[in-house]
């Protein structure tokens, strides 16, 4: 069983990857494509700010516990588009086979001013994203799946 | 014409700037000017926590299509002040005349505990903004206008 | 009397410290820790993503001015648990006697799509908190109290 605990790791900064992504781009598969082509294991957002639509999200529901159960998660799917105000996260490689697992939390703005947004499972470019990558030196952090949260949690390897 | 596409471009994160600005302050001239008189050519927002006061933000009205067109976007001004709970972005130099453009998501915390934000046209500093800008060294990365998207938009030099 | 003005401050950004909270724990207290713990005396969130649970925060009321008064701000009490969307803020050293001042915004996600946050006074980690922080290289920036905002500010030392 992988045992999941609390830890520190130094590393450190090593290139940032500059880009921009177009119309109609799927977000996720644009990310897992430029960690696969530049050989980047271990990345985390830096910067981030565009547009998104068809946007799929999900939040947990009051009074959850854990372990968390998929009926504890509520789903949400959204046309848009919206402003992408804020996009967090990282990705880090699977420990089972080493694909790049992308974990991201978006937030949007919506026309009547309010603000939308949760742990984004699906998301398409609206008119451009310019995401700044920062790809990690020293780190030996994995995913693995944790039976407490039914996600793929960091653990160092 | 200036054509807009998808790019990758490696950079590194040279200096850290950190400032402090000041009630009353211009968010948007104040970042200007911090660029030019420290000749920094293209920068990100690193870290950012304050209070915002007179704010004018755009969102996009619900099933907008590209070309996105003004009558698109919803302006929303608020005195607030508010809690700077986010804010995103980055400035390059414009293509044209080399003038850093400044481009700023912003979320703001209201007193009713909701949020709300989008894409920054004006903001006055309220009590203090801690910001950490990062400036980009080995990018050549410019600002266009777009017809799609009807704003300045990244491409690479 | 500690005056408090604007600053600009050229620094680098030095390690990375990659750190995964585990349930229960004490979002201020266990930053404080690693700070502590790796002397690190001066450091930004970088990047973090998580959830948390039985937060305080507080934000602002409408047509307030400076200096700001307690009844100025409201504060919220909310058990979640949510989704941690954005964790935006800093530490520096106070000058009164060196211990970091934990300042920080955050913005979470719930399970109706809407969005909440502000100033963080307290929280809990609910499933995991995978925080990235940035420490800083030749800065010499403390916190001090300031009478215009009731906060601890920054100032250059």
């Amino acid at each position: 069983m992988t045992v999941h605990e609390a830890f520190i790791e130094n590393a450190k900064l090593d290139n940032l990857v500059i880009t921009r992504l177009m119309p109609g781009d799927d977000l996720f598969e644009s990310l897992k494509k430029i960690a696969k082509d530049n050989t980047i294991e271990r990345g985390i957002i830096v910067s981030a700010i565009g547009s998104l639509k068809d946007v799929v999200f999900v939040n947990v529901r009051p009074q959850t516990g854990i372990p968390v159960k998929a009926e504890d998660m509520i789903e949400i799917e959204e046309a848009g588009p919206f402003e992408l105000l804020s996009l967090e996260g990282n990705f880090f490689p699977s420990q089972e086979d080493g694909e790049p697992v992308v974990h991201l939390h978006a937030i949007l703005g919506t026309s009547s001013g309010t603000v939308t947004g949760g742990h984004l499972l699906k998301a398409t470019v609206f008119t451009t994203a310019e995401i700044i990558l920062g790809t990690l030196a020293g780190s030996s952090v994995y995913k693995a799946k944790s039976d407490v949260t039914q996600r793929m949690e960091l653990l160092k390897g």
